[in-house]
């Protein structure tokens, strides 16, 4: 089982404790730690972009139930999705892998091939590395670089109160086949299920799940055409990531929930299995859609644009002052948008 | 123990494997994987580089035998060494971490102060990182950049037929500090041999070992003075590091035994326990030492530079032509220098 990747919450709390104590202002550092990239300034008319992600087996992934490839692929579209929440452009990217016996060279060259084939889509070029014995599982670190204009990057602080609230894409998706994945090893009662979901719409969510697709140009299309006033990759799903957003702007949140985007086969395996299919797209992570606010004005110019490039994006709610929390409105109804997380490994 | 780092020669193979197969030429890409940090030339007046490096528990460390803040202090001095190789000032690092559950909060701190402060010496700024939870040991990876001015970096493939082969400092004091960790453990006879060792000299050289010195400003004057044809740091050993550096600049190189800078600690070591400080010297891994060479008609300035400075550098040979291979001679006799790497954990 390919598993997902968001962090406990007392990680958050590390991390936090960290940044306060180690990561000091520094000459050309625009942003640092807690944006979906770190952001420098040089003496060229570029911003540089720098993202980093460290997967461990047996927490992110196990090499029994997921081909290297797959493996691959998925983790360096998460990194590459934290450069689309930024709006800018892939260059480069540097791969460490701790490799115990167990694993193969053609496993090895597997994941390097997975990982490579995802960044070529968006034109990141392999530069550098470090690969290293292993006493235990298998581990994987990328590191990304990319660059936006000068003064010119997407950032989750700058939400503001009555900006509309965007998504790309459809929500839920990989969750629903993380959980097919996972039924798909369980006997009868769920192949029962499973034979009322088309071949089609399972295969659309696994895909979904073991190949997600970061919004590298959606992102750049925000950036630049100066649509977004803030944005972040769906990795924790909304309801955690939009809480991140919120945090980093200072506001609250109104999420319509009869508008967020589901795809059919989504909502064939939530009729399948009897389960909600708003709930998976509140909590379900690992979609690595763009979660992104615009003015009203630009709503408009936005959407005309998305529909001339062939981009989904759906407007799913509303920016609200601070002490007005993080809401969800379904049928007139308010309550709060529940921060249960999808279920996690450990 | 603190374990050395460097790396078995499959490991040479694998990533020379990796390298043909997913490391294309890419646009403002100066030089990628095959020396001690990539190379990127921006719009700007800089060139920036990228090094990394991952770091696994019961492979390049071990919690029990090694405070927290000395394994973090070594790894990222290990890392600064790269760019001290390229003559770059360090700029900016991520440092991802997997954290098992043994690891404590205090411990992680430890970690991050250790590696802090080696940065800080070098005004390198923390801008963003991973952690993670890990099923197994502790991993560490860390990625440094760094900038020279443009068109102006020191490689491994510069060394030219007639340079003159330098190093910084002096060497095998490293693997002598690692051999004393080691004994410290074992009974008397050894006990007996310590008590030959001063302890001023034995502090020394586990200082040495736990406490290496990146030879950033020797690296910055090499590089802006353009004194030096070629530079490797010392991570490997003079042996394997000369190795390297002559692969990748087509040329041989003869190895004057006698000039070999050693430290009386590392003498006194040699001789209380009957060991050949020598060996010590070219097989000795991590030093983090520079070896360089430079053009015989740059060695009065070079030296007269250093001695102005306060820099250690000693002349230890000669670069030969590939054919020559590379030897050493001693009163007059001239054989191979040994490959034989240092005692390996694996």
């Amino acid at each position: 089982m390919a598993l997902p990747t968001a962090k406990p919450l007392q990680e958050f709390g590390l991390i936090q404790g960290l940044k306060r104590q180690f990561a000091h202002h520094a000459p050309g550092l625009v942003h640092g730690i807690g944006d979906d990239a770190a952001v420098v300034e040089t003496s060229s008319p570029r911003w540089w972009h720098f993202t980093t992600d460290l997967l461990a087996e047996g927490i992110h992934f196990t090499l029994t139930s997921a081909a290297p490839e797959s493996i691959g692929y998925r983790a360096a579209m998460a990194n590459l999705s934290d450069l689309a929440a930024m709006g800018a452009v892939p260059r480069y990217l540097l791969i460490s892998l701790a490799i115990p016996k167990k694993v193969s060279r053609p496993q090895v060259y597997g994941l390097y091939r997975g990982m490579m084939k995802a960044c070529r889509l968006y034109g990141a070029a392999l530069i550098g590395g470090d690969t290293s014995a292993s006493k235990a599982g298998l581990f994987l670190s990328i590191t990304l670089v990319g660059t936006t204009a000068k003064r010119r990057a997407l950032f989750r602080h700058g939400a503001k109160v009555g900006d509309q609230i965007y998504v790309s894409g459809t929500l839920g998706d990989s969750l629903a086949g993380l959980r097919l994945l996972a039924n798909s090893k369980t006997p009868r009662s769920s192949q029962e299920k499973r034979s009322q979901l088309s071949r089609s719409h399972r295969q659309f969510l696994i895909r979904r799940h073991f190949h997600p697709t970061a919004r590298i140009a959606e992102g750049q299309w925000l950036n630049n055409g100066r649509l977004a006033t803030a944005a972040i990759d769906l990795s924790d799903g909304l309801s955690g990531d939009l809480r991140h957003m919120c945090a980093e702007s200072g506001v609250g949140a109104e999420v319509e929930i009869e508008s967020l985007p589901l795809s059919p086969a989504c909502r064939a395996y939530a009729n399948a299995y009897g389960v909600s299919p708003i709930r998976l797209a509140i909590t379900g992570g690992e979609d690595y859609e763009l979660l992104f606010t615009a003015p009203p004005r630009s709503r408009r110019a936005l959407e005309r644009q998305a529909r001339a490039r062939g981009y989904r994006i759906t407007r799913i709610g509303t920016i609200r002052p601070k002490k007005f929390g993080i809401q969800m409105t379904s049928h007139g109804r308010t309550q709060p948008l529940p921060l249960t997380s999808y279920e996690h490994f450990r």
